[in-house]
């Protein structure tokens, strides 16, 4: 590890934690891959100290006051607690329902959409780049440490994902997942669609202004959410939640 | 109105719309409430210029050049046209499904809460407050200027709200409004809910952090939107939009 900590630039290896609430989340979910945690001297939250000194403890982790630090790195003056991390790379789990997002550019956006996931029972996303760092100290605060739960990988293109995830796996099931693209020119509403059960799926969302490439339409059943015309669009984490609710059901 | 604009403050009775998209969904819906618009010298989109000069022509509202109020009103350097509107209270329409939502904190979120509605057919909300300021800017621009289309108003109580709006004055229906709070400890889950037709509505919302107060329980069939436990709740926005989607259904 690079002993002079800087603040994040997505170019790095590393990333952080930046409050006790998302440390406490990357100690329980992935220990192994936290270079140390950082308290800042007027720390004073006793039940998350402890908690965080617990966790660093079993897991042989180097925990350390460093006012310095922790100062150079925060992005508001009420943080008093650092993760430092280095950034993963998972494998998704073929036999799982998956989440892509193609092009996805808000980080805001991003870290929402993953805790939602993470609630609605998904634990695997794909993100087709150019997309948002999800590494970055924003995304991991939207995302209020959920991003440790998930399985996530990136892909330099939708072919790629799919070379690697179309088939399933599970020998059970059917052995193509079915794709559903989500699309303002979508060929059936969500509200009226049919889901079909025991398959596997790939739900799958473009970017936030310019949505899904039309070709998408020929990857599988794609879906409108319809809404009134007096709106563009749905926000695209609430396009996203609102399909996993029904999606759940 | 005061001659000497000063950046927004909540107890200014005029606010802003930041930014060229806003200030068109403002003319377009409040023509009557704008008390001047301002362009940037760099103001360059010629297609935006053409429609703000338009709609503030056919409705007589004062447009000008002024490059130091605009400056020190924009909270970015690429707003190059701000709108000053007077503040607007609405009645509500007693006919029709409203959506309360009690002590919301967060801008952002309160601003997509009123675009998610506005694209379900919601064009009703009480704010009971404390609250989140909606005519903050940053609502303004997280609503992508669906503010304008709503109507909204705020009350300092939930009894107030109710004592005004529980009545349905739409003969033709059942006499009182049904009242959905939505809570964590929800006695049934809106995935298994059966929604009574022809019925006008009222869902309710809490706080982002801390809820509904446990007493909301007794307003009416009270509704929990089930998740896994490996995240505490739903973002507030997210529970709305899915709501509403059920809803409109």
């Amino acid at each position: 590890m690079d002993n002079k900590l800087k603040k994040y630039q997505a170019k790095m290896d590393h990333s952080y934690t930046l409050g006790a609430f998302p440390t406490i989340e990357l100690l329980k979910n992935r220990p192994q891959y936290v270079q140390k945690v950082m308290f800042h001297p007027d720390m004073n939250s006793e039940e998350q100290k402890e908690i965080i000194t617990k966790l660093c403890e079993e897991n042989h982790i180097l925990l350390e006051v460093n006012k310095k630090d922790t100062e150079k790195i925060r992005d508001k003056d009420n943080c008093y607690c650092i993760g430092v991390f280095s950034k993963f790379q998972d494998e998704l789990d073929g036999t799982k329902n998956h989440v892509i997002l193609v092009n996805p550019s808000d980080m805001g956006n991003l870290g929402t959409i993953i805790r939602t996931c993470i609630g609605f029972g998904i634990k695997d996303i794909a993100i087709v780049e150019p997309a948002a760092d999800y590494f970055n100290p924003k995304v991991v605060r939207a995302s209020m440490g959920a991003l440790f739960q998930m399985r996530i990988s990136k892909f330099s293109s939708f072919d790629e994902y799919r070379a690697n995830y179309e088939s399933l796996k599970d020998e059970s099931t059917l052995s193509k997942r079915a794709f559903y693209p989500f699309m303002l020119k979508g060929a059936t509403t969500l509200q009226s669609l049919e889901i079909r059960k025991g398959q596997s799926y790939g739900l799958i969302f473009g970017n936030e202004s310019s949505g899904l490439p039309d070709d998408f339409a020929r990857v599988g059943q794609s879906v409108f959410i319809k809404h009134e015309n007096t709106i563009d669009s749905l926000n695209l984490s609430m396009a996203v939640g609102i399909a996993l609710y029904e999606f759940s059901k």
